[in-house]
């Protein structure tokens, strides 16, 4: 159960015990594939056929039984039930022939155990929202009561406390609080806006304080932090909560090292000391490496299983998706070796591997089978000439009963697919029983030399900032930024914890020349939003850099929690909503009035639905 | 100097030195007309005229000369000249002529001490606001380099940090993070709402934590702290900010005197080592008292002068306004003894204090010459009897030079006059030289026993909350809720310091029938507003109450700084703008689609403005 636990918060990005719908429709790196087969059989060799957590909309209308403990009864018509994994509302029976059920349901004090059996029902009119975790957050105060959210908010407390200690008292930071009421920054669509009394006029809520952290350094608070709430508005997005809090760190007079040493000492001096203390440094990767080998910026460094580059062993293929790939300019071979892969995957798993290869990334995936005697072998085996098989063998150390994956294409694109592929593998042999990574280890590393700026999506002959347009070029790269910028190197880093990001930060211009420039002639900002900043610098800005922790991850990832939502005392549903007070809400249009804004309402045709969809229209 | 700045700061909600206009527009207790008076001649003596920090509009046009630090230069057109009281901009002048003193202020190093003379103008166009304070908050960055700013911020971090140790690591207080997107209260008009993504949906910036820190004590996490953020929307309000902090505290299986006890040690284990360390516990007087003696609920305990009834005295005068007053059921006549005021005062000041009376309530004020040689008597002093003389002087301890000032009415309003008179007699004393309040002296003090409900101003027959609907009654009153509510006292209580309330809080209500009760049938209110609490307090709610102290005021006294903007990194200006980034500021209509909102713009009707006050009519 603990192991279990530990294996779910690896999965973070998609808390997959609560999905309702098992589809293939992400590429986020928490594949509801293997979400699938991560779950183990909790139900096995006991009297209930499910858990109380595991009830979802694929359950209606089944006879199931459960056993749990009553975590609360109301009004003698209905209770939830609790176990380990979660809750689940049963309805209490009020037909004559169920009174002895209903007298013994009622009158048992709570915290009772109990086993009930009955058909799963949508939850009764009113209470819309069928979910087990709706149940959690709507009585968010009883949730709170349990051992692990307890311990939770307990852990964070004493560990934000630590940080605190460590920066304050040991190293001299100043906690200066700054403003959420603040101006739009160029481009921040995904900024909450707040109307203000005066005609048009609005507030926005920073994404960060960084803007006020850099003018703190040029106010000459020399080391600053704060423990900042920042919003993000990025509409329904799971695991993600629309408010959040980093710890936020800028320091003057400072270099790459200097932040990164301060980080690894923050953490090793706030690290819970029921935990393995952190072993510092940290090491450290550069972004090309990372993708390279792992294929994406924010690698698991707990496990082997890089990808290798085969480009060269098969120059000479008969293979047809090989030899188009390595036709191109930009064509590469990819591999990774899955130890023991033929003993613990199944056909089918090959096939979903495949198929998400092909869905996603529009890619074909080859597996190879050496040395091994499963007879379901690889479908062009017999094209790979020996050489390019010993090749594999020694290239990749491939042994007995191993499995090779195979991709090819435009180096990134490749890497990525290959990295989504390893993590997939990792969970399978995880799912199958095998020990990949320790739930005790927590496996730190700084990526380090980002490029400071990346081709525009919708339209890759402009340039963007990787990060933000605040990020200093890589010293040795200076000379670049004229001539060539897309390849200067950036003096950003990325602090990765188990292959999640969990902060980053950068050294900062502090030049408003290059700054200027920066914005004005390579990103074609408008200068004139960034004026006050730039004015700053301009009046003697001292060398300065920092960073921010995503503390709601960090902590969910120190507590081994399921979701950011765990380690969170009262936080909003992916949809953005508290289901306990029921925000967002209507508000009267006469008390929209003083902010001079007005509901557009959308029409039918913009909603797809009837207009009974708001209020006003409903009454009428 | 410091004598005069630490003067300065008990005048907090009105920063005197930088209002425009000295007008007798507000009740506020700042009373300009002291202000006028507080100012010491600070240019006496001296090469200047003025001081930096004094330049105002009704200064346009005069010539002056002004001495100080180039604090700095911009694009050698002008400069900002700083002193002690503050910072000026200075225009240097550009033509032929003053080449030599042109070359002199562009030449001269940062920090040079320079003395100009010039004409006052007006700040040059596309720098709207002239007010020195502006500047400041413009380039809040250089400000911040300031010996006065830079201690400001630091001991705001410090003593935060200890506030922390003192809770955290000695008393076990959980810090919990509370959400700041949230729904709109009940009567919650001075809450800022966000718009959601769903159409006509929105969230709502709390103005406390109120609700979660109570429903944290029902999930049992029994002592919770938090340095929250909050959020009012009070218009232009001198020296209130539309955000600001409170240390946020609540404690389960706790009374009154438990939390006081707390908050006694919090602030003598957090309080700066260099100030004269705090005296516990602090003296405690009921709501009742503190109206009667100091015509208020914040009561400035550093100084006597306290408020005498002196009703009985009067039955049989022939003074008109008092046999008026005396012969209504709740007249009453007050007194107020200043020592040695016919020495300090001028006959102008009794006029304004007479004139303000008469303004602000209404109301006749009576001054009274004993044993003085004054040639300026009382107009009425010939018809108080030799009795009543003589009862004055025995009950008010009269002595030689000594004013009694005197006024009749309702018991309450009168009290608040005598208030008001006696700190604006304080002020003019101490502008006169007299040391009435140590100003090392901190003067702690709770305030208890205030009325549960009071009645609505707008409709006296019905009751509005005190303070929250969440107080729990006083439990010696507990009968009378259900009978004589408005006679009901309550569980809060308030801190006070130098005359300033500085916290307050409350035993809550954990019973939710007695909650619902006040809530539906009291107050009136929709309880399914709050249907969330309600419950929650069904399901097992330990007994509990907190406290709120508000840190930038506190900050404030304890730095002695001018203005609440002195203890905050980035304030916003009193209009509610940052006026370094200009926000709050205009979004074009189309980053408000996804918010479903539009823009009511006013009709020129409504503004009585010219239409070229929004860009977007201006552009047409």
């Amino acid at each position: 159960m603990f192991c279990w636990l530990s294996r779910l918060c690896r999965g973070l990005s998609t808390p997959t015990r609560r999905t309702t719908q098992l589809i293939w429709s992400s590429a986020s790196r928490s594949l509801v594939l293997s979400s699938q087969r991560r779950i183990p059989e909790l139900s096995s060799f006991v009297a209930r056929t499910n858990t109380c957590g595991e009830l979802r909309s694929s359950h209606l209308g089944q006879e199931v039984t459960l056993c749990g403990w009553i975590q609360f009864r109301r009004q003698n018509i209905f209770l939830v039930l609790r176990d380990f994994h979660g809750l689940v509302q049963v309805v209490i029976p009020q037909d004559e022939s169920a009174a002895s059920v209903k007298k013994i349901l009622c009158e048992a004090p709570m915290e009772s155990v109990v086993q009930v059996s009955g058909t799963v029902i949508s939850r009764p009119p009113g209470q819309k929202n069928p979910k087990t975790e709706a149940l959690r957050l709507q009585y968010r105060y009883l949730d709170l009561r349990s051992v692990q959210m307890q311990y939770n908010l307990r852990l964070r407390s004493q560990m934000v406390m630590k940080m605190r200690e460590y920066l304050c008292n040991l190293h001299g930071f100043v906690d200066v609080e700054t403003p959420t009421l603040f101006k739009r920054t160029p481009g921040g669509a995904k900024e909450f806006v707040i109307p203000s009394r005066e005609p048009g006029k609005f507030y926005s809520l920073p994404q960060s304080p960084q803007q006020f952290k850099q003018l703190l350094m040029v106010g000459g608070l020399d080391r600053y932090f704060q423990v900042a709430r920042c919003y993000r508005d990025e509409g329904s997005r799971p695991d993600r909560q629309p408010e959040f809090t980093q710890i936020d760190i800028e320091m003057s007079f400072v270099d790459q090292t200097g932040v990164q040493s301060l980080i690894e000492g923050l953490l090793q001096y706030s690290w819970p000391s029921d935990k393995d203390p952190v072993v510092v440094p940290f090491p450290s990767m550069p972004f090309a490496e990372a993708l390279a080998s792992y294929g994406t910026d924010k690698p698991d460094t707990r496990f082997g299983m890089k990808i290798v580059d085969i480009s060269d062993m098969f120059r000479n293929t008969e293979i047809g998706f090989l030899q188009d790939a390595l036709s191109k300019p930009q064509g590469t071979v990819k591999a990774i070796c899955i130890r023991k892969g033929a003993k613990y995957f199944k056909r089918k798993d090959i096939e979903s591997i495949r198929k998400f290869a092909a869905d996603h990334f529009n890619e074909e995936v080859l597996p190879i089978f050496l040395k091994t005697n499963e007879t379901w072998n690889s479908p062009v085996a017999k094209f790979i000439m020996e050489e390019q098989g010993l090749g594999l063998v020694k290239l990749l150390e491939t042994q007995e009963e191993d499995v090779v994956l195979l991709t090819a294409g435009e180096h990134k694109k490749a890497c990525s697919l290959m990295g989504k592929l390893r993590l997939e593998c990792a969970d399978l042999l995880e799912a199958r029983g095998v020990v990949l990574r320790d739930p005790a280890l927590f496996s730190f590393l700084w990526v380090v030399d980002f490029p400071l700026f990346l081709p525009k999506e919708e339209n890759p002959q402009e340039l963007e900032s990787a990060h933000h347009p605040f990020t200093a070029p890589h010293p040795n790269d200076i000379h670049l930024l004229y001539t060539e910028p897309h390849k200067v190197r950036s003096q950003h880093y990325d602090l990765v914890l188990n292959g999640n990001e969990i902060g980053g930060g950068s050294i900062r211009i502090h030049n408003s020349e290059i700054q200027h420039y920066i914005l004005a002639t390579v990103l074609k900002e408008d200068v004139k939003l960034l004026s006050h900043l730039l004015q700053a610098l301009d009046y003697g800005a001292p060398p300065h850099g920092g960073i921010a922790l995503g503390l709601d991850r960090l902590m969910c990832l120190v507590t081994g929690a399921p979701s950011i939502r765990d380690v969170i005392a009262f936080p909003k549903s992916f949809r953005g909503h508290d289901l306990m007070s029921n925000a967002p809400d209507f508000i009267p249009p006469e008390e929209l009035k003083p902010y001079h804004i007005q509901v557009s309402w959308p029409t039918d045709a913009e909603t797809g639905k009837s207009s009974s969809n708001h209020p006003c229209l409903s009454e009428s």
